[in-house]
């Protein structure tokens, strides 16, 4: 790791099925547009109920990458 | 959500088999008697151990609905 | 306040026009059902914005009353 | 523990005699109305001054129960 | 939301004026180059003071916004 | 600020009237014998209830000021 | 408490007999300086152990007090 | 629990699976060395991503056990 | 203190008469395999109700001690 | 400071030679491509450990820029 | 330390040269009012920036006194 | 990082010369008894002041090691 520096952003990524397909799905929208993603670390698990019961889990967390030099 | 007032309720859920069923199980018991529940957000996710194996998991949330006017 | 016992519950009011407003939503709805309102406490002040704009805001809050004896 | 659902509210006992009593009151009222109290848990710490010497201590404390099935 | 994801950043926006107008000329800030704003949340409040008086607000919030698909 | 060294105190602000005359009233207090206020940050919001309104708000807040050489 | 304003300071108490007498011991010291002294709030709860004893408790608590007008 | 005692201590689990086999896998390996595991809290989920997927799940923990008499 | 280097362990003690006696019980027992105990700190207060009386209070605390050299 | 707007990202700066070495590679890195720093605080400092000693340190830090208008 | 009382303030010293010296700055303009300073703890770092600089570093702590019998 | 499991401890080094050294020591005395120390963070930094200067420095952190298979 030396001397490189990273950069972290907070993502919420959202599924019918769970809170890992969540986070799966939050990771692969981001590496669309970011490569050198390295390490993630939740900060929030939420969902919304429709009709008594889950209809999505939400799951924030950030996301962290090396900057180019 | 205009001017709608909503009432939160900190619940736990366990069950055998997981975090998801535990948060399942939390849920379907509110919604018995709570109608128009919204969300949730999970604050703490234990568990029992017993003979070296995770008995059951044990999760507790907030659970949001919608106050009727 | 000698020896008596208070209970807190935790409420979301919103509204279009501001942070006092939702308060005063969320206080005066509690109102109706519960006597012996005493004291309130932010907790978290959210928006939600629609085309730019912020649509309503929303204001979780502790309310804390006084149990009958 | 199995798959029971558990429910926790917040509560504060006050007492002119210290932190144990204030607690005690408070689940002494809770128990009143509510069956299968099972834990609680302090949240806060406080008391009221008069004249120098403290005059009631004020505890607030989460205090959970198994929901009827 | 099925499986949209979604970026929060964190803005601090002021004002002379008050918090309201603080966030808001954030929100309106970050409209400029962001659509599909969302929701914020308020992190932090603070101000600066000069000559006794409060010469602006400041006030830190996260914004979220749904990432294109 | 080079080396400068600054002392934070923290003060409760109430008013009638909502969030910000209450953190103007602490400031406008606390000017009266402290010169060199340069910032203030909001802790906690609360208020206290009569009668089903909110009767004053309560901020407190930590305000900053530079010590004399 | 209409417009009056309060300042919070943080002391630590010590004693050898409990957190009690600890939190009382800082309350009268505190009460030699200044007048209208009205609520505490315990912050940490510490203590020495010396030859697998625990010789003192250390309780330190914010005080607060209102300012004269 | 009458006066028993407990220790608790903070493991990391990791599994390419998913959350929860990196908990048992930390419950499991703590096992070979620990009787009387007790019960178990999640302090922290984080994950490594390699080219753009998670590689392995790290799941940070608290465990308790009973220590002897 | 030098360059003594100390370790922190966290113990939960229980007692059926109150806080303190559970915080000495853990201290008790802990001295009886540490020598240098010489600090602790209360992380968590709380207690297991039967029969709507507190049957055991348990206090979670860190303890330090002094790593021989 | 008026109505301007500023916006915060997170960064970890690493060395091999300290806590202050990291931040300064975090702010010089962040300093390429982004004009108008002006400010950091630190989040986290966690540090890699090879044989024994500390091989690079890692110091995680928020920094704010003003937004151009 | 049996019955002694302490008081703690919070004071944010600052230096161009770095964290440490932050601090002894601090520590030294305090010690010019306050005797029997006893303990600090760093509650906050954070730094300006000036021409993607570290202009000058600003440590945030509580010092802790002993207040005279 | 597979399926290893992962310990931490808490520490608390402390040194006469500031933050770094008393990291350093804390982490040069763990390594005597303890193999695959891996990573540490800082958890408070502390310190002793004796006649109005910092007579040691005070750093707890958790350092994390590899169990073995």
């Amino acid at each position: 790791m030396s001397t490189h520096v990273y950069k972290s952003i907070e993502l919420t990524g959202s599924s019918p099925d769970g809170i890992q397909p969540a986070i799966e799905n939050a990771i692969a929208r981001a590496g669309q547009t970011i490569h050198n993603l390295r390490w993630f670390e939740v900060i929030e698990t939420r969902g919304h109920i429709e009709a008594g019961k889950i209809a999505h889990w939400q799951v924030t967390l950030k996301a962290g990458f090396r900057l180019d030099e």
